[in-house]
């Protein structure tokens, strides 16, 4: 890595919507205020034409890169946002804000509804991903920039920028979609569902009200989790971490608590996770996963999005790992065969990795010079559709 | 179909070991009495030599083939069992016992713990593959059998007869394992370790001793059958019996219950499985799986497997189905290599099938075809060994 990253960063707080005019979500139902955390890296250019912004995917948050005072910990995309990195400080003005429904500062289901003074529990609305770029773009209209030089996520944070795209190709001059999908496998929603049913079937859960405790649903999470995880991980790559290792070694007898690394691993990842993530949280956003589906979408005009921005169009690039099984390769191309389809200019790239899922969090050197060319391109000082 | 199968069968029950003479399981544990119930179709010949063993799997029991009353309801594998099937009852004489740490009359961690008069719980002794043969073989004695025309199982049932023919190849003449696998992969184990880990941290597990009240990990147990029964169907069977439907039809508001049709199969499996299947047994027959690796057995005498019976060895054949994800062909593909470097007797054969891990339930002709050639060799007269 060329450069050290960034420093010290600080999260920020926007305060958007109200009373007065609400955001309306996808489903009808209104909330105000919208509270977003947020942070931001490098400088925005004087015409505003150089931002990039971040989507982040289901259990991430708004501190992508640099620390908050301890050097050694970092946001969860620190490899790839910095100073000469793929999304490269010194000429974007990076954005990355906590999305709608999660719980790292931005309004979500564990947020306090102003009308009952409790948490919103399982009577915030449901969401979906149309909601959370509606919430982007407020964002962005603060911090009083109109379109984006790229949005760029992985998973859960490629649909956002695909569906922005979408609807305001405009905006958008390009989109760089790392492992996503445009429409879940029945399997991926089944595996969601019982991720769910941990949480909601575990008696701590109390109908979503636990935060008025006395206790939280944790092993229900903890048990989303783990069964999550397992889908992010690569069958290769957990043979290639864990194998058949034993905490006790080869002569242990057996038990039926954890023996395996892998269980204790699980186990970690679980506990860990409790820490940090809110049940709810969990919820809405893998349920978000599930009904998401653009392309059904009967309003979709594609040709608009083909000659958008003076009739550049948008520029899509979708990245897949081969051995991703949540969502592997031919979730990408099914995005970018709907896309052409339509006209617009999409294109796959297939990243040879072990790593599975999450691949897309690691620094893996072909990926990360796909994302630094996919950014390459001058920033447009004209305004969009002009 | 040819022949309308069996009629009304009957469960029978054997006692096995005393204790004097108890069953010494791997562990080093000692079990007495052992009961198993079980169930036999078609006559054994004179000379003993027709027996074909079916050894079921994670959660099957005796009740294989026939009815018990209803002939609308009838045993897990009577598709491939009765007059003209693949396991012909007009020729064989078919066994079928439920294992032990099974909760269908075979003893297992649920039953009740002579010593104390209270079920045993997690006090029952850890088992292996090899226990479970230790039974097969007793039963077998007690029926005056002295070897197998054939064994035959699927997934955990193929296992058990894999290492039947291991330890003593001279009494079985021909092994069938169908999606079976000789080690789990790090995936398997994470799969199976999160499933057991719903049951044991329901807090009506009690510690295993929910027997005594007041109630079962019936959320636990449905939870692991739910993330078990993904494994056991494929991708692709998932979206061709579910797809994306909704069960209130595509206009229907999203909600975060059971919308999608698999969601609500999922939830009917779970439920439907708590009414039948006991979470010990669940804990302690997943877990024998994970320990499985007969091929790392250092005493493991291959060489004798081949030469076994008088220089005929013993035939074995794996079959797999390619969408089968839980124990794909890569998984009999292994189990064969090892057996053929070992100089034994194997074939794998791949069969295409769109249902995964439960194509070997169903009747499918090219697979059942491979079992009844497999089995069409003729009956031995001759002693083993002679």
């Amino acid at each position: 890595m060329a450069s050290d990253g960034l420093g010290l960063v600080q999260t920020q707080r926007a305060v958007l919507f109200d009373e007065d005019s609400p955001l309306v979500m996808h489903s009808g139902a209104t909330l105000a205020p919208v509270t977003v955390a947020y942070e931001t890296y490098g400088e925005l250019d004087a015409d505003g034409s150089n931002a990039v912004f971040v989507c982040h995917a289901l259990s991430g948050d708004a501190h992508a890169a640099g620390h908050h005072g301890d050097p050694a910990r970092r946001g969860w995309w620190d490899n790839i946002i910095g100073p000469g990195r793929p999304l490269d400080t010194d000429r974007f003005f990076v954005i990355s804000p906590n999305i709608l429904g999660g719980c790292g500062g931005t309004s979500g289901p564990s947020s306090i509804d102003p009308r009952s003074g409790l948490p919103y529990g399982l009577r915030f609305p449901l969401i979906t991903v149309r909601d959370l770029v509606a919430v982007h773009r407020a964002l962005l209209a603060q911090l009083g920039i109109s379109r984006l030089h790229a949005a760029i996520g992985g998973s859960l944070g490629g649909m956002q920028s695909l569906q922005w795209a979408l609807d305001y190709p405009d905006e958008v001059a390009r989109v760089v979609m790392i492992c996503a999908s445009a429409r879940l496998t029945t399997q991926n929603i089944a595996l969601s569902a019982v991720a769910r049913a941990a949480i909601t079937e575990d008696p701590d859960f109390q109908g979503g009200d636990y935060l008025q405790g006395p206790r939280r649903p944790e092993r229900g999470l903890s048990l989303a989790r783990r069964i999550g995880h397992i889908t992010y991980l690569s069958e290769e790559s957990m043979r290639r971490k864990f194998g058949h290792a034993r905490r006790g070694g080869d002569g242990a007898p057996m038990t039926m608590s954890s023996d395996f690394e892998v269980e204790h691993y699980l186990d970690y990842q679980g506990e860990s996770f409790v820490k940090r993530f809110d049940a709810l949280s969990y919820l809405y956003l893998t349920r978000i996963m599930d009904y998401f589906d653009p392309f059904a979408d009967p309003d979709l005009d594609l040709a608009r999005v083909a000659k958008a921005r003076g009739g550049d169009g948008v520029d899509f690039l979708a990245i897949s790992f081969d051995t991703d099984w949540r969502f592997g390769s031919e979730h990408s191309r099914n995005i970018v065969a709907r896309l052409a389809a339509g006209g617009a200019r999409a294109r796959h790239e297939e990243v040879t990795s072990p790593w599975g899922h999450d691949s897309f969090l690691l620094e893996l050197e072909p990926y990360h010079q796909l994302v630094a060319d996919a950014l390459a391109g001058p920033v447009s000082a004209k305004p969009p559709g002009a």
